[in-house]
């Protein structure tokens, strides 16, 4: 069965030009470094993308109902993604769609929904070494990672974060000075499954390093739903129904 | 420290008259015979009550100033609550206030704000007997309680009960008709912890029983905020900030 | 790549023709009755058996060198089992293999040095009906499984379980007399996946069901290691050998 | 009610005089240190010290008997320590008594019994600055800690550590030299609490330090049992014991 992927993006540092490296670290823009790295890792996979400038943000009801995995970058544009879309994709993944989250997505509206909290951290962009290190060995997430994954500069994202106790935690970071990080983190809500992933920045080309790609499409083949997608709902069974059904 | 608790109740039932047992079962209200148990098992407490009705829901900036530990309940009312007051509330736990959401608060706008999830289950309401079994007998919360708890006649909530893997899981419940139910989880949120507890209903005195009220004085104790409460925010320290500061 | 699995069974009340049901319950012995259920459904799968009365219990170097998934029954022969043997399958597990623990087997040794508690329960064997209930919708282990599993007839095996808070909590089973039971829970140790499953005894032809077959060969799937089993070692590194190696 | 310490220590290197440090860092021996450390900040507490060296290791059942709390340090003398010893301490934290493991205590038998894993490392000796940075704000072992805790000194203890995953992550530390731990994790056994809390050497006075006592004297609160400790039994009662009984 092919595995349907939507790269969403804010698309807001590439259209304005800011930073200038965005030009040359991400000619194609973050979600096509992203999309591009998909790609290449996982050949079965059809992979889109889609932003916040297109009409419903590129996430009409017809593309999350093709959709099995979205990623979600974004950073300075949250609060102009429309509630109404929020709430389809919130319903998609208690349904059963995996989600992505990066970055700076922490701040998303849709993360900030799923996770229940405020999802605030400490942060300073300096170009720091991020070491990215892996705790939990036997998940499907580390798969052919090297540990640690050495990103040479790196916005610092320090704890404390804000966020649940994460059903599994993955990864730790620490950086140059000193900080440290629960960089990767998985949830399950509803049916379906979540993983927020930090490194990656849209000062560096970190989406273009070979580990970064493997973790996504790691975490993509990981969070990809089973059979039979449907929305947790209530229900007034009579007394025995299991066994007469 | 007085330990400060505010029961907070839709007040809708025993507004209605409906059911009819409310005026036996509960003279006072639901929010009254919890407050009374309350009262009686946390002597050094200040117990107050709120309802849908007052201005602001009785939930004023003031009130919940003056709040350690809210509980609440709710159940044909929870779209008539204000979602400015449900801000409010949210922001209050994240930042260290203790929630104890009961029996059908399970589809509180709160509640459902704090997991992130659509908070569904199965029901039946035909007076099943309802065991309360402790799965966790080293935790605060079940100091005194007897394992299990029986409850003679009680509405039956059942799995699959939509919420996040809880932090600890500290009670099970099985009913007549042999469902289980998760019937007592606790999380923390930010700075705040979070105790859902299911048994308890309008049409069933469930309310006026010792080791229910215990479970939720244990409950309180449990909850309530350590010194210092505030919400985690987002911040931008220098390098090496934790030396020189 | 193919997937190994060896099924270990004490096969004392199959020796011993008691109780008298094991004949028509198990002619080829529990251990039989699980592997045929395997290879049924685990096609591409090679199943062995093994017991206790083979040298080294038939698990030698050799085998489990060989072995994908262990699947562990023991019941009246626990102190039996040659500690040597039980450190070579810890060292086997905590390297990767992946253990399913059935039934009785929660105090077997092996389970026992993997859990670090009593492992103690509850229970009372007069053939109630037992109700396996999932609370993880989302886990492998219960793609295809009905929700209740019902069994006709069963030993009941209560709380309080002692064992450690699962890392996922699978199922959760209920009996005729109302106890309640953590009956599919899992761990991660080492490298190693552990699935411990209650349902299953020598008195009742539960391992000929076909959803108790579906469950097991979901587990055998889940617990297969990944690629590169290893025991993790203490290591004594330089300064930045992830940099130069 | 008074709580009853007993601060255990192998108390090898404090005979040894080695390394040379230890006098002047611990005159009275890293228990002692330890020990006076509780002294001052639980003026309720009754603190005693055992070393290996004393009969039955100086943990004799009635000692046991008289401990809510043992602290635990050992590092080379780990295989000295008698076996029958080990299953006496594993019985007490089973049955309630907390245990706080300190250190190179990670590789003790009563930690790896009671984690059922290897619990190996990395490390490296070379005096690297430690930051002990908070993840579990609402964590009573929190209260009155500076986040992060700064030892300017110190043995790095490196991932991947092989420990099950903790019911609660409290600390994660960084070094100088970029590796990351999960330096205070805690768990329950049985009816015990445990915590593990890596800061500590024999070559430098981390025990010495305010912050750090502060940690341990938190831990030794929070791991206290509550009344009526008794080890979980099996057991196999009537139908509706329950009610009767």
């Amino acid at each position: 069965m092919t595995l349907r992927v939507t790269v969403w993006n804010e698309n807001v540092h590439e259209q304005n030009g800011s930073p200038a490296s965005m030009a040359t670290d991400y000619p194609e823009g973050m979600h096509g470094a992203i999309a591009a790295g998909l790609r290449r890792l996982l050949p079965d996979a059809e992979v889109r993308t889609a932003t916040l400038q297109e009409p419903e943000h590129g996430l009409t009801a017809e593309v999350l109902d093709a959709t099995d995995v979205l990623l979600w970058w974004g950073h300075i544009a949250h609060e102009q993604v429309d509630d109404a879309i929020v709430d389809r994709v919130q319903e998609r993944v208690l349904g059963g769609m995996g989600l992505l989250v990066l970055h700076s997505g922490h701040f998303s509206k849709i993360f900030k929904r799923l996770m229940g909290t405020t999802c605030s951290l400490k942060w300073r962009n300096e170009g720091e070494r991020e070491l990215v290190w892996t705790v939990a060995p036997r998940h499907e997430i580390v798969d052919g990672i090297p540990n640690p994954i050495v990103v040479p500069a790196q916005e610092m994202y320090g704890e404390f974060f804000d966020i649940p106790e994460p059903d599994e935690l993955v990864f730790i970071s620490s950086f140059t000075g000193g900080e440290v990080f629960r960089s990767g983190v998985t949830y399950t809500r509803g049916a379906g499954r979540v993983f927020y992933f930090s490194p990656g920045d849209q000062d560096y080309p970190v989406y273009q390093q070979d580990e970064i790609q493997r973790v996504l499409a790691n975490g993509v083949r990981w969070a990809a739903p089973r059979a039979g997608r449907s929305l947790p709902e209530v229900s007034n069974p009579q007394r025995d129904w299991f066994v007469a059904g």
